[in-house]
Parts: structure tokens; C-alpha cells; sequence
């Protein structure tokens, strides 16, 4: 793959769970999120908002998502996360993470996002544009 | 579908939202969750904690979960999440939900979870268990 | 007083719960947060984001709260919250919040908030301005 | 003052952003509880589940927050937190924060809480037992 891959280390936090002792999942979808800026700010060198401020854009809003959730994560868990575009179109992108625990695959998820600006027409929407070309040059490996 | 389709109404919270305006998706999966136990409360007449004092269950755990997002909804928007189970096996099940905004599909998911015990073998742990047959007959439609 | 009480009640979710079994406080904040603009929004007639149509703002972001947890709520209890403005200035304003479990205080809280548009000198800022008067009489109670 | 400070150095994410670009209060409160565990775990050495272990408690949670918000932080923004535990009796505890921003106090929080177990009783209950004298000294600065 062409595009560079991103590594996230945290420890999962007691609110992060529910009264099972376990990562309650929608959580892992916000790590997930936060990884997905992580690895544009790797290679950009920009924070969101820096980009916000350098692209004139609105965000990535999420498309479609799948996780498959294969070992369950508790509170005081160290846990690293993988996270690499594997494909980018004119607007739209796909990214994988593997959320791994002790070196084994916890959680896996696939992602399909969209570049998006301020709808022209209505500030108050917003609408797909293309990824900007430096984005996916910063993201590229060489 | 031989099961009950249950829908819950709710208004999107201000927090539930992104600087962009619409809602965070990980809250989307936070609604489902809620929308499934919602599914079981109207079926067996029990809250959650109910269920676990009735049932010595210890939850229903995602095992994989899919959501494609259509329309964006931002707060103070009003919608509806139809919630039906869509396949029981002896430990696990599928669950559809579709919510709508004006009437209009805003976001489907589909989830498969399964239904958790303690591990006898070690408190600490959860091990798979059979759904009970009262609560697969509560749920299913005359 | 002399503004209205607005009540809203709701079923403690799952995911609102930490390993303990019972609400990670945080999200009694949240819960707070609603009940603000569900107070806001029953004196009003509008949703938060028809109030940011017709007043021109930006919100009312927090300023100083506190919260006393006197009895301990977990999954499928229900509660009700009575949020009243108890004392309104220029631009700031106190709300306090009673949050009941069968009837008892389980939770109060109070707020400082101040009503907020857009800094005129810099849009990416917000800055006081005095609530309007035709939101206040919708607060009061005749 | 005789016990650690331990400061926790984070940047804010996208999802803990409301729609006016802001952190969501009730985040802060979560970023709280994170760093008063990371203050036990700087001193005792070990994770809140270890603690669980080790000391058979159900955890320390909240009795009473306030917090004075100061200066907006939005996504993208690197803080620091620096939490104190300022005073511990039998049971309770009394811990400060100050969440700095380029140097600058944007945020500070006093909290109030209890260190329980299990009730010996009901052990679907919480019970307020000692602090351990062991982690009294653990937080000790010598």
C-alpha cells in the first residue's frame, strides 16, 4: 500500500467502559476517529484544525463503517492502534485500523469517509470536494 | 421477520454534535445500543437491569457491527430508530435499525451480538450462553 | 421564582454506566446540558438550532457549575430532572438542575452560563451579548 | 502541600467538540476523572484495574465537582493537566485540577470524592471503606 500507516498508543479509561468491565463499543469508534486525525496529522504536519485553516474544508464525515470486535478491552489496558489509508478516490477515502492488546488483533475496522467544504450554495450545509492533492502527497509513502 | 420491530423517539442533544454541526457518529452507535435494549425492555416488560437479575446474563456484547450514514442530522432534529432483530442463533443474534429523519432513511446498522454469562471457570471473564427461550418468545410476533 | 420549571424524564442507559455498574459521572453533565435547552426550548416553542435562526447566537457555553451525586443511579432507572433559571443578568445566567430517582434528590446541580453570538472582530470567536428579552418572557412565568 | 502533582499532557479531539467549535463541558469532566486515575497510577504504579486487585475497592467515584471554565479550548489544541490530591480524610478525598493551555489556566475543577468497596451487605451496593494507608504514602512527596 502507498499510503504511510499511523500508530496510536493509549490506555483505556475506566469511562470508556460500561457495567460489564469492557470497552463499551461506541468509544472505540471515537478512538478510531481521533485515529483517523492522527494519521492525516503525521503526514501533514496539521493539526484539524490547521487544516481547517489550510484547506477551506469542513471535515471528513463518515460514509459507511464496519468493526468487528474479536477480544474485549477493560479499563487499565495499554492498547496501540494501526491506522492506513488504503484507497483514496477524488472525495471519498478508505482506512483500516487494527486496534491490537498485548500484539494480538483486538478490533478491526474499515472506513469509508468524504472530504467535505461548506456547500456554496448553502453555508449552512456541507458538500464532497476533492481531496486536496498535498493531503494525499503528505500521506504517501515514498 | 418473525420478530418484533421496536421504535424509539428522540431528539439529537446539542453534544451529540461535531464542530461541523451534525452528529458525532459514534453517538449514532451509542443510540443503537440504547434502541436495542430499548428492543428487549418492550418485549419482555424488563429494564436491562432487570433482565440481568432475571436472566444472570452479563450483557450482549458486540461482535460486529455495520453502519452506512446517509443523510446527517444535527440538533434539535427529531427522529425515529426502528429496531428489529433480525436472526437468532443459540448465542447470537442480528439486529437492524433504521433511522429516519422527515420519514426519510438517515442511517441503517446492522449489529451481531451475542449473549454473555460470567465464565464460571473465572468471574472476571464473560463466555457465551444460550438467549433463553422466554426471551426469544418475547420478542417474537403472534 | 419567577421562571418556569421544566421536567424532563428519561431511562439511565447502559453505555451512561462505568464498570461499577452505576452513571459515570460526566454524563450527568450531559444529561444537564439537555435539560437546559429542553427548559430553553419549552418556554420557547423552538429547538436549540431554531434558536440559533432566530436569535443570531451561538449558544450559551458553561461558566461555573457544580454538581453534589447524593444517591448513586445505574441502568434502567428511571429519573427526572426539574431545571429552573433562577436568576438571570445581561448576558449570564443561573440554572439549577434536581435530578430524582423514586421521588428522591439524587443528584443537584447548579450553573452559570452566559448567552454567546459570534465576535464581530473574529468569526472563529464567540462573545457575550445580552440575551434577548422576548426569550426571557418566554422563561417567565405570568 | 504533601502530595504529588501529576500533570497529563493531551490535544483536544474533534469529538469532544460541540457545534460552536468548543470543547462540550461535560468532556472536561471526562479528561478529569482520566487524569485523577493517572495521578493514582503515577504513584502506586499501577493501573485503576490493578488497583481493583490489589486493594479490593470498587473505584473513588464522585461526590461533589465544581468546575470554572476560563478560556475555550477547541480541536487541535494542546493542554496539560496537573491534578493534586489537596487534602484525604478517612474516606474522602479532595482533588484539584488546572488544565492549562499554552500556559494559561482555561480550566479548573475542585472534586470531592470517596473511596468505597463492595458492600459486605449487598454486593450490588457500594460501600465508603479507608483509603489505604499504603496509597496515602504512594501519593506522599517525601
Amino acid at each position: 500500500m502507498p499510503y504511510l500507516t499511523n500508530t496510536v498508543a493509549r490506555r483505556i479509561q475506566w469511562g470508556e467502559c460500561d457495567p460489564a468491565g469492557i470497552v463499551f463499543y461506541p468509544r472505540y469508534f471515537e478512538m478510531f476517529d481521533g485515529s483517523t486525525t492522527a494519521m492525516f496529522s503525521a503526514g501533514t504536519g496539521l493539526t484539524k484544525y490547521q487544516m481547517f485553516e489550510a484547506y477551506k474544508f469542513a471535515g471528513y464525515p463518515m460514509v459507511d463503517t464496519r468493526a468487528r470486535f474479536l477480544i474485549p478491552c477493560r479499563f487499565g489496558d495499554d492498547i496501540t492502534i494501526e491506522t492506513t489509508m488504503t484507497e483514496a478516490k477524488r472525495s471519498s477515502f478508505n482506512i483500516t485500523h487494527h486496534l491490537k492488546k498485548d500484539g494480538a488483533l483486538a478490533v478491526e475496522a474499515f472506513e469509508t469517509r468524504v472530504w467535505v467544504g461548506r456547500d456554496p450554495a448553502d453555508q449552512a450545509k456541507i458538500k464532497s470536494q476533492p481531496i486536496p492533492a498535498e493531503v494525499l502527497a503528505a500521506l504517501s509513502r515514498s
